[in-house]
């Protein structure tokens, strides 16, 4: 039974710092967010967790695997190097949006987005050591099948974009109200799903939903470990075997 | 009338070094399409120009400003400090569409975005500095009103982010296919679009279009200029407008 | 009884990548340098580590507090994500120039810095967890009195970038021959140095050696930990008490 | 006959920020100071200047080539993305001293280093367009002689880092008082020197000088050029004459 531990992260009284004194040059806001976004990728990713770029004012991660400590300095580290700061939420949950629910409350009880007197709140709990489990997480990788030569060859960047971007809007929400889970664009034509213990059938099941509405063909490989990275790998090679041998769900523990 | 210069910024042979000779961390690769990214923002945004995240492995900028001896430098200093090559086609166009399904087929035609041996391509034109004027780009930067209120402070951060991805997903086909625009999400709840000469009465339909489909409500600042960052700064300034007065679309050359 | 853990990263094969096929823009390899450089400083200062630039092609870091297995992520994060890929040397020693020596001569002993053929070594042992005690690490942190009324705000930028690299290099000197120290400019007027157990009087010396040679003048906080930065932080708190009261040598455990 | 463009930028109230209200962790200050430096390089590089890390608090580049317009974007972009902000001064000269000079003095007169009212300071001149020549900057690049065989191979890490250490502030001393000359260590074996117009023989003495006085062995390629990328990309070429043929000094206009 999985138990996803999820962090949110969420820029203080952004907003508003984006536009005082005045508007901030908006290649500049792209530059702070991504490389913002990039520091805490890799600060997480170092501890075998997965971050993903959400809203980049608001960034969910999957954290089996940190402390609060780890949150701590975290949040330290960005306050000493970025004009912003930030608030993070943990929790954990036998699905991962229950956990993403309980993360952001603990946000929110502490303050608006844009109350300027909230700062650096740190508030939840992580999975003691004793209590991990190579079943904590599931991961779900999809792709769309042979993008390259489907889209992106044939069709202008931007439909290309279009054709992804329906098949993920698709998927997201299919995800997360049939099966409370949390799914995540990651660039190129791949999405990232943090999933509860599902099925051979509910992935067939998905595909099928995204292909009948919106017409885009995925694939999907799947893993599980005890934390994201381990799940995640595990996803990423069972893809392959979807590549290889022309399936379109591989489940890596199978 | 609009005459807006459009880069295709493709990775070259981006996929198959992503799993060769093994599958890499995925941390390691957010970071590095999200600091790539910065980079082009940067570079682009000190000429004036705005750069567009898009697909990361496929990143769409509106370059009006740059040259094509500025591409062939970007495109050199990524080949010195990164371990991916960079193919860019350049196109102008009466709109954004139209730029960019040329720019698309100059890198097309030299070859697929997986044909490793096709490397740092450059081709395109770019606008003779004899022939800008202040109308050649119009952005439009939209956002969703009171999102923190209605939204951020009150839903998990998952179905925040399902409801502001459903009225981008809404949005950008609308503005694609009624204007042959190019819309894109760049963060919080704002979606900035390159486009033609559009009206108010344009505005206003897309605004009641996403509302009506999917919910959404946005208001939107639209400014001209003859780079990205005189039009999209224009563009914030009017949207502060929209805020303060609580008008639904604002002109800031009106 | 100090046990410093010393970590030496060198660039593989660097020299002949940076003219090859030509030379490269020298922009781009500071940026290069100066990127890779903070990225190994967030990985080995997150885990209580102090890294020092030195030359840039080669990295020494104090890095007491981190495995093996730590070092192995580092190497694979930055083959991901970099075109030049790192050999580590990691020893442990009662001076921390025996540790640098032994961490060196892993390195030296699998190929040369330019044999293109050596990539990736990975060799040395870590402190075991239950060998680490609050004495391992000793740090001293240098800087000049008053540098700025003195010399920044008086002398032009050049002249008195000569005066702070007079004292290091004097400095450096000394605390190597006599004490089997390390030391490092880490901008500013700051020099920290990695130590045995050395006393007040030998702190004593050093100022006043560095003085009488070269006329610089300076004063030292000094700490002890069981890491790098619980040593660095007590030595930062030291050198506050001697900027407040007007001493020359502090030793927070005193 | 030279004329170069120096730019001073100095950080505002670094020394105050980096313990207020507590002291930072030191690898944060390392991390942000070299990515800070690392997008000054970028900026002024891909402007054809050159860029010298300094003591990361205060930085100096060669800047022919930025106009004044340039140098307020690179304020403001900082300003944008940094907690920090940068006071800017800029000034020409026949010699890089004299220039450097009066950079710095644009800077003290506006307010001291540790002033906290002194924010964002701009002043100074660039080259008018019309009266730039291909003599107005001349590069000299220096390196140790087979530093790989001598040292990097064969002592320990810190005695080699000791050595190219030595070499380097005694190069420096002599570069600046026999010729007004600014000399920076950039990584490696390697050192940059702006000059005004040397001679073969000049560079032979200081060669000649730095065996003399420290042992070590430099050669050095030196080339001119309207801006300081063109003038130390012929001196990189020049270098690698060097190295080809064994000769100390290699001129790359003759």
């Amino acid at each position: 039974m999985t138990n996803t531990q999820v962090t949110l992260v969420q820029i203080d009284n952004y907003g508003p710092w984006t536009v005082t004194p005045e508007p901030r040059r908006e290649a500049d806001l792209q530059t702070l967010q991504s490389r913002l976004y990039a520091d805490i990728s890799q600060f997480v990713g170092n501890r075998g967790g997965y971050t993903f770029f959400t809203r980049f004012d608001n960034i969910i991660a999957v954290t089996n695997g940190l402390s609060m400590d780890d949150h701590e300095l975290l949040q330290e580290s960005v306050g000493n190097r970025y004009p912003v700061t930030l608030s993070l939420g943990v929790a954990t949950g036998t699905t991962p949006v229950q956990a993403l629910a309980d993360a952001t409350a603990l946000i929110q009880e502490a303050g608006s987005a844009q109350d300027k007197s909230r700062r650096e709140c740190l508030d939840g709990r992580t999975i003691e050591d004793g209590h991990r489990t190579t079943d904590d997480v599931q991961i779900a990788h999809f792709d769309v099948i042979d993008a390259t030569g489907n889209y992106t060859d044939e069709l202008n960047a931007f439909d290309t974009f279009i054709e992804i971007e329906q098949g993920y809007a698709e998927l997201m929400r299919h995800m997360r109200h049939a099966h409370d889970s949390l799914s995540f664009f990651v660039g190129g034509d791949n999405i990232i799903v943090t999933c509860p213990d599902l099925t051979e059938g509910d992935y067939e099941d998905a595909i099928f939903h995204v292909e009948e509405a919106v017409g885009v063909e995925l694939q999907v490989g799947v893993g599980r470990g005890e934390n994201a990275h381990d799940a995640g790998f595990d996803a990423k090679h069972a893809l392959e075997t979807c590549r290889a041998d022309g399936t379109r769900v591989e489940l890596e523990w199978k």
